[in-house]
Order: structure tokens, then C-alpha cells, then sequence
């Protein structure tokens, strides 16, 4: 079960990026080879520059370790495998996230520091290397281009389908890609679930622009689903830039080319956080919650994070049962010091909260079938429940909370919290 | 369903304090009065000393509001409903919790501002003043030292059974008795469900002192079971101490009978505390997390409430699943600056954490059959699931953190999150 719509559109190639997938049987339980593809290999071009950020964990996965030391080399290629997190494996856990990357780097003819390497999946367990090693070979055995989609589909775990968003611009003639996969679900505390995101884009630019440019759009996609600091111990997103254009380099983060990138980039990256929230386990609303008028960032989103992480007001989403009661229970107790609780106006509607991709004033946001549910301390003057809960009905819902109290707004995107959510939990790994 | 024990046995009266109880129909869903009273009166003998610390939330509920205004008066009464919160409910309900004192305190011959009026249920509803105003009659008609259990039924909302606790203790040969009763489940994060408790003590104590006794003892009861600031808008919890002892009044906070009079009600607080957590929504399990070896008091709980607020774990627990894994993410993810993941370690056991009421050293605590199941950044060795398994199938569980950096520790306690869970709070109210 998972919220309809971000479909999985065509993903256009990027010149310098080409992608391999295998079955490798991570897991162990499938030794008849007729699962699904579960490793994949990106291999890019002499010259491209790499940029990442990495979960904040203090557990942080062995993978992950390898990754902060090899970036800044001149990486060459990644491997990936979803069934395994190699997570709290202790140094073997290192070693063989090192013996991964040297396995590939021989196979690539490259140096063992131009790999990185990334898992996702179960925590614990040490990686089923001979099956593995074999996997990277069969990733290699058919680099391709064209193998975006499957790449998508080889890193997926609970997720319910692949993930992928792809943007094109033109900038003096020369077309610009920026492709990108993403895998993730496990959405009712965004972090718990490992987080893997790739994006490529056959632009040239410096490495410390790029990472500039991946830090700033991730914090407002990927980091708009998660509670700063609460991240899984392997959350990775790369950005790869291949230079395959004859545009100049981006040497410094401003004008009209830069500009241009950091819009794609953003859109692609926003893609992939909304649809990891739409593929939330057990999901079955899409919910947007926007607080605007607030002093300060962080206060909007104390507020945003306690309406989206609440099991109330998410059970009740679940029900389609428009209890404004429980939003303004969650606003009350954000934390937000001396808040004026006259002053608070919240608004429902329909659709999904994205205008800040472009860059549009929180004013200017616009959402379909807006209705005042609380102001003045309660309910609505003229709010009537029946049009809350045919709001409520609906797959995507926009809340919308007023603090009266400054010119602040942020978003958060979540989900609502349904039995299966439980049911998959319980049941995963046992 | 709910987590066995805390029995609800028998409570001792307490001289000074009687309580009547009525049936009200405050729903307006029983007309017919086949079912249970909702609500309770409680009086006080003149010269009783009354203190309360109530919800942190910025949309506080009105009688809640009327509460901290008429705190400090000579208090002779509360009047409690259960079923409506009259939260959310503007300058009307303001009034509503007006007009309710100054009944009671006509039938009582009181002043109105010697009245605490209280009231739990669902949100934003006006109170049906008619039906509550015989409820209050109908509860003072029926006042009696006897009626601390048909108080405690009485003041029931999602509780699936009555809370309530009595300690005694003999200081020079006079009896000291404290008793209390209280209301609350919804236990997923603990917060979002209001919690009501009413302490009563023959005990003679100055206000001020009485004041801080309960400031103190709430802090490692109620507020270890809610996060600092995430309250209800309606959470309340009274102490009242009625003096009909011979004892001397106790007018500092040290000596003999203070101490005592202090672990009593501690005790019933914590009964109470726990016994909120037990008959948590759907709880099948209930678990104690200590963290322990802390630098500071805010870190060990910044870890406590990480671990007893993960939806991951709690759904693991519900599946008697013992995934570390998912515990050492939310150790790491916890926001402990400079952590060292290898210096944690994590212990599983059975039974319930609650020594710190007897103000044993963390050293101190004795767990059963506890095991070894992380140290070294990753699985303990030695370790065998089936071990952690036979432990997670227990009712009563403990996991004891030791972060290995300070000599600070804090104990929070918690359920499971069950699919009950989800189905109580999507159909509650709908």
C-alpha cells in the first residue's frame, strides 16, 4: 500500500554515467536466482566530480565510514547492495566494505580509493562476501547508459516501487541532464528508514560548488522529511557531475548557468524525498504541512515536526477523521516559546505543498479548497466538520499553520500512520 | 488489551477529603444512564493545603486556566468531567468552567475561587452545562471518605481499568496516608494523552512545601513517562493535605517526616505514572529504559526518549522481536554530541525498572536475567538471538543503555505500539 501519483518517468542517460545492476542474493533466501536484481555498479568518467553528504548517526555504518574517507579522491565508481546494511558489523564490517571497493576498483582497472561504497538493509548481519564479490562482477559484465531504471529497481528494499526523477534544461544551446534514482520508505519517522539517493548530471563543476550546491538542496528535500540529526545509520545522497558538455566549468556558486543547475538538482532531489514519503510503509495519505509567520526556521519546524510526527493526528489522517483538536494539542506542545495560541490560524486543503521549489514566497503558495479549521484559541467561526472530513478523504492534504508572530515559513512532507504500518514493522526481519 | 499487574488495590480513605461521583451523560451518547459515571466531586475539610502543576501547552484547556487562577486560594473542592475536555473552546468555555465552580461552591456554601474544576475528553466540544450541572449535584449528594474508587472509575476516558494507589506509613505513632487516584492511557507518546491524578494525604504541610514536594516527585514520575513541554492541554496533578493528624505541620523541605511523607508519595505517583504507561493503547509489553553513565541529566534522556519513542522499536517489540539494530540507531541518532559508539553498551532484561524510587544508586538496580547484547559499536559477543528472543517474549522488559562517558542516569518508561494502537486512536471520536 503506498500514495498514487509520482510516477516513475522515463530517466534520460548521462553522458559519462553508466550503470549495472545484478542478482546477488544479499539476503541468502533466495538461492534459486529468480528474485530481483539486489546490487548495482555506477561507473563514471575520468573527470567527473563527486559531492555527498552522509547521515549524521553516531552508529554510522561501515560503508559510510569508507565513503567520508575515499571522498575528495578522484572517485570513479560506485557499489551498492540493498538486503544488508553493513551496519554495527565492527571492523570485519570495515574490511569488507574496503574489500568491495577493491573487488570493483581490479574489475574497473581504477584505484581502490576511487570506489565508495554504500548498503542498505538489515543491521547487523556481516555481508555474504563470495555472493557479493560475484554480484560486483555481474554488475560490471553489463555497464550500460541506459540502465538508470533498473538500477532503481536493484536498490530498493521495503519499497514498494523505484524511485527516479529526471529534469533537462538548455543553457546557450547545450542540453543539460540531471537524472537521479532514490530508494527509501519506512515513513513514519522519515530517518528511520535508510535513505539512498543518486543523482548525476552531465554539467561541469568544480567539487566544492557541487558540494555547495548538493548541502544547500538536500537541506530543504531531503532534510524537509527528516529531523535534523535523527538520520539511520547509512542515509547517503551523491551528487556526480561528468563535465560531458562543452559549457565552462562552474567555478563559483552564482549566475544564470549555476542558477539554472541548482533548480534541476532541487527538483530532482525534491522528487525523490515526496516520492520516498508517497511510498511510506503502509501509507495511504500524502500530507504537507506548511507553518508560515513564525519568528524563526527553527521554530517553524518545532511546529512542522510535531504535526507530522504525531501518532495522533497521523492515526486520525489514517481515518480520515479531520480532528483539529489533535493539530492544535501538537502546535501547543511544539515548544515554541511565548506563542500567542489566539494568534495560531490553521487552514486544510488539498494537493501537495511544492512552490518552494520555485522559489515562490510562502504567500504565493497556493492550495486548492482551502477551509479555516482554528483560529481564536478553537474551531473555525462557520467551520463545519462535513468539509474537513471530505478534505480528509482525499489521498493529499495540505495543513497550513499561521503563528501570527513573524515572517518565517517552512514545509515538512509525512504520511499517515495505518495498521499495515505496524503490520510491516513487526514483521520485517523476523 | 493492556499490559498486565498494577492491581488497583483497595485505597484507604483519607480523613478530610470526601468524594461523590454521578453519572452526566457528558457525550450525549447514553440518555438512557446505563452507563458508568462521568464524573466526580472531591471536598476538603477547611484548612487543607492544595498544590497542582499542570500541561505545559500553549493552547491550554479552560479549566485549566481557571485552575492556575484559583491556585493559592483557600481550595475546598474540585469538580472533575470526563468525556469533554472543554479545550479549544474560547471565552465560552472559560465561562462554562466559571459557572461549574460557582455551582459547586453554592452547594457546598463555598466561595466560587475555592473551586479547581477539571476535565478530559475530546477537544474543542462546548460542555453540556445542563447535564453537567446535575452531574455536580448528583456527586455532592453522594460525598463519602469511602469513594476513592468510584472517583477513580469515574474520572475514565480511553482507560481500559481505574488507577489508583494507597501507602501508609506510622511517624511517632500516628498513621500518615496517602492515597491517590488517576486517569490515562494513549501511550504511544505518552504526552498526547491527558493525564489527571489526585494525591490526598492526612499529612499537615505548608503550601509552599507541598508545592515543591510535588514539583519534585512528578519530575521522575509523570514527567519521566512525557517529554519536557509535550503535554496535553489538559494534563493536571493535584496534592492535597488535609493536616487531620496530630503531627506538626511540616514547614521545610528536610527532616524525618518530610522524607517520608516525600517517598509515599513519590511511590503513589510512580504507581500511578506506571500504571498510566501499563494500560497504554493496545500496550501488550511495557519496557523501561535506563540510560545510565551520562554526562549530563539531558543526555540520558535525550537517549531514553529516543529508544521509548521509536516507532521502529516499539512495533519490534509488539513482534517480540529483538532488533539491536534498531536500537543503536536511535541511540546514535539521539543528538549526544562527541558520542562514542563504541563505549556504548546495551543490556537486555525482564522486569520493571523503579528503584530510583527508593533512591538507589543506577549501580544499584537489579534486573533479571539481564544479557549482554551490544558493546563495540555492533553485536555483543557471545550473544545469541534466541536468548534476546525468550527475553522480548516477556511481558516487562527492561534495556539498560550505559553510554560509557559520565556518572549520570535516567529511567523513562513505555509500551509497545501495537495494531490496536491504531485502530483505538483512528476510530476514537469517528
Amino acid at each position: 500500500m503506498s500514495v498514487s501519483g509520482f510516477d516513475f518517468s522515463p530517466l534520460s542517460p548521462v553522458p559519462g554515467i553508466r550503470l549495472g545492476t545484478a542478482f546477488a542474493d544479499i539476503k541468502g533466501k533466495n538461492p534459486d536466482k529468480k528474485s530481483r536484481d539486489d546490487m548495482a555498479v555506477m561507473a563514471f568518467d575520468e573527470g567527473a566530480s563527486v559531492a555527498g553528504v552522509f547521515t549524521q548517526n553516531a552508529f554510522c555504518a561501515a560503508p559510510v565510514e569508507i565513503c567520508r574517507r575515499h571522498l575528495g579522491e578522484n572517485i570513479r565508481a560506485f557499489v551498492i547492495n540493498a538486503g544488508n546494511a553493513n551496519a554495527c558489523t565492527g571492523e570485519a564490517g570495515l574490511s569488507d566494505a574496503e574489500q568491495s571497493c577493491e573487488y570493483l576498483a581490479t574489475s574497473l582497472g581504477i584505484s581502490a580509493q576511487s570506489v565508495m561504497p554504500f548498503s542498505t538493509g538489515v543491521i547487523g548481519v556481516p555481508l555474504p562476501m563470495p555472493r557479493l564479490l560475484d554480484g560486483i562482477q555481474g554488475c560490471v559484465d553489463n555497464l550500460d547508459e541506459q540502465h538508470w531504471e533498473q538500477a532503481a529497481h536493484a536498490i530498493m528494499t521495503t519499497d514498494t516501487r523505484p524511485k527516479g526523477h529526471s529534469v533537462q534544461f538548455v543553457h546557450e544551446g547545450e542540453a543539460v541532464i540531471v537524472t537521479g534514482i532514490a530508494k527509501g520508505s519506512g515513513m513514519i519517522k522519515p530517518n528511520m528508514a535508510t535513505m539512498l539517493a543518486y543523482v548525476g548530471t552531465n554539467a561541469k563543476v568544480a567539487t566544492p560548488i557541487l558540494q555547495a550546491l548538493l548541502v544547500e538542496c538536500t537541506e530543504k528535500s531531503f532534510n524537509r522529511i527528516t529531523v535534523d540529526g535523527d538520520t539511520s545509520t547509512n542515509d547517503s545522497c551523491m551528487l556526480v557531475a561528468t563535465g560531458k558538455t562543452s559549457l565552462p566549468e562552474i567555478q563559483e556558486a552564482s549566475g544564470d548557468l549555476y542558477e539554472k543547475l541548482k533548480t534541476a538538482v532541487f527538483e530532482v532531489l525534491l522528487h525523490s524525498a515526496q516520492s520516498i514519503v508517497a511510498d511510506g510503509e503502509g501509507a495511504t495519505k500524502f500530507l504537507s504541512v506548511l507553518v508560515q509567520e513564525g519568528e524563526s526556521t527553527q521554530e517553524c519546524l518545532r511546529v512542522a515536526y510535531a504535526v507530522a510526527q504525531s501518532p495522533l493526528i497521523k492515526t486520525a489522517l489514517f481515518a480520515s477523521d479531520p480532528n483539529w483538536g489533535r493539530i492544535v494539542a501538537a502546535i501547543g506542545y511544539a515548544g515554541v516559546k511565548g506563542l500567542d495560541a489566539n494568534a495560531v490560524r490553521v487552514y486544510l486543503g488539498m494537493g501537495i505543498v511544492s512552490d518552494v521549489v520555485k522559489g515562490a514566497s510562502a504567500s504565493a503558495v497556493n492550495i486548492a479548497n482551502e477551509v479555516l479549521i482554528v483560529e481564536q484559541g478553537g474551531c473555525a467561526k462557520g467551520y463545519r466538520e462535513e468539509v474537513g472530513q471530505r478534505i480528509f478523504d482525499h489521498e493529499f492534504i495540505t495543513l497550513r499553520i499561521a503563528l501570527g508572530r513573524g515572517q518565517k515559513s517552512e514545509t515538512v512532507w509525512t504520511t499517515d500512520l495505518s495498521h499495515e504500518y505496524v503490520k510491516i514493522n513487526a514483521e520485517y526481519r523476523t
